[in-house]
């Protein structure tokens, strides 16, 4: 019964009522106004599919010159990500509860300077390919919403989803501006900041990175 | 001294010449008359960089419906192929000893059906990547010769090679008909002819494999 307890985290409503100043679950009432919810107008970076949020708050602590938002479809998991948060609260990263596909319904065209995607649900089936954050129906919408010159970052363990992701960014057109088939062993991993997944399976093998950006 | 024999190969001219059937030398002299050298006149497919031939001579025992070139640049290496070759000749199989830069003399635009590179040297410093078989001076080359609907099939056991080479033929632009990071697991590697190298270096980690094919 705890058990239960712990995985229907009935405190997450509340606790997200309760810290309505930095998690959204309205996000169509703040098309055009996302900046107004930040101490500073700067460039805005969003991640769909955050998780408990390790990734996004570290980035908001290393770039204080970029606003962040992490998106999360999961009320339970982007509680748990906004009670971390909460012990060192920062001015330039927002929550969201809601669901990445409609990312289109809530900013402006343009608005998105990267989007990042991190570890992103394999959906390995053929016919569950739609589901997957890197499909031509996501990129679609990414494609709305980020800036011309901006770019999207993908890491994932997922060979799989790696190998997909490729060639549907390669089919869109999409330009790569990195690829890494073993980030921990590339001179960009550096500066990496590793998500939860990331060090939960780094030791399992490779992690994949790639960026890119649309063709204009 | 009965090792710098073997590394100097002196056997190799004599053999060469001894084997015209089936080595070209002077492949400008060929030029519009490949066909004529084989069996039947049937598709073409050319792998650069052949090595000691264990794949190209594997892939026409396999596709008796295919006539296979394997170009190699240095002579006592395909001078070994062709040995190899000759304790069991196939009609549809011819190498060359030549650069691969220079393809595009000694076929005509769009003769080639297929273009294979197998474990090219990854010449892993940035000023010489100008060497590496897969980039854009190479890639302008494979595009002359190759027919429109023509493809590259590229393994490699080389991580850095690999990278470059999915940046390099993304920003051609290629497209990508295949992807494996893996592909020694993979569906596709019940069907997988396996180059020396490949032997030889996939204990120690994984072969990646890319199929393009140029934009019309
Ligand atoms: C495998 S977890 C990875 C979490 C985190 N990014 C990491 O690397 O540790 C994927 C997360 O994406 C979320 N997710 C999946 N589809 C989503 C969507 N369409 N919109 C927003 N979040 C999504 C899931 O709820 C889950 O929390
Ligand atoms: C690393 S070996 C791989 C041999 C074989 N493909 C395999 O997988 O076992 C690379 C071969 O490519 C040949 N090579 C390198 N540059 C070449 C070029 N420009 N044209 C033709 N052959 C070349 C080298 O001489 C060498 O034999």
């Amino acid at each position: 019964m705890n058990f239960l307890r712990v995985r229907n985290k009935p405190w997450a409503d509340g606790y997200i009522k309760a810290h309505a100043d930095y998690i959204v679950i309205d996000p169509q009432n703040w098309l055009g106004k996302w900046q107004s919810r930040f101490e500073k107008s700067q460039p805005l970076d969003v991640e769909v599919g955050t998780g408990k949020g390790q990734f996004i708050i570290e980035m908001a602590k290393a770039h204080p010159d970029i606003n962040f938002i992490g998106v999360e479809l999961q009320k339970s998991v982007i509680a748990t990500a906004l009670r971390k948060f909460m012990t060192a609260p920062l001015p330039n990263l927002q929550f969201v509860l809601t669901d990445g596909a409609n990312l289109d319904e809530f900013f402006h065209p343009d608005e998105v300077n990267k989007i990042f995607l991190n570890f992103s649900d394999p959906w390995p089936k053929k016919r569950h390919a739609k589901r997957r954050l890197t499909s031509p129906g996501f990129l679609k919408t990414y494609q709305t919403v980020l800036d011309p010159a901006g770019t999207i970052e993908f890491k994932t363990d997922n060979r799989g989803l790696f190998e997909y992701t490729l060639v549907t960014m390669n089919h869109y057109p999409m330009t790569f501006d990195y690829v890494s088939l073993d980030l921990h062993r590339s001179a960009e991993n550096e500066t990496n900041i590793q998500t939860e997944y990331e060090e939960k399976f780094s030791p399992n093998g490779p992690i994949y990175k790639l960026v890119a950006h649309f063709n204009a």
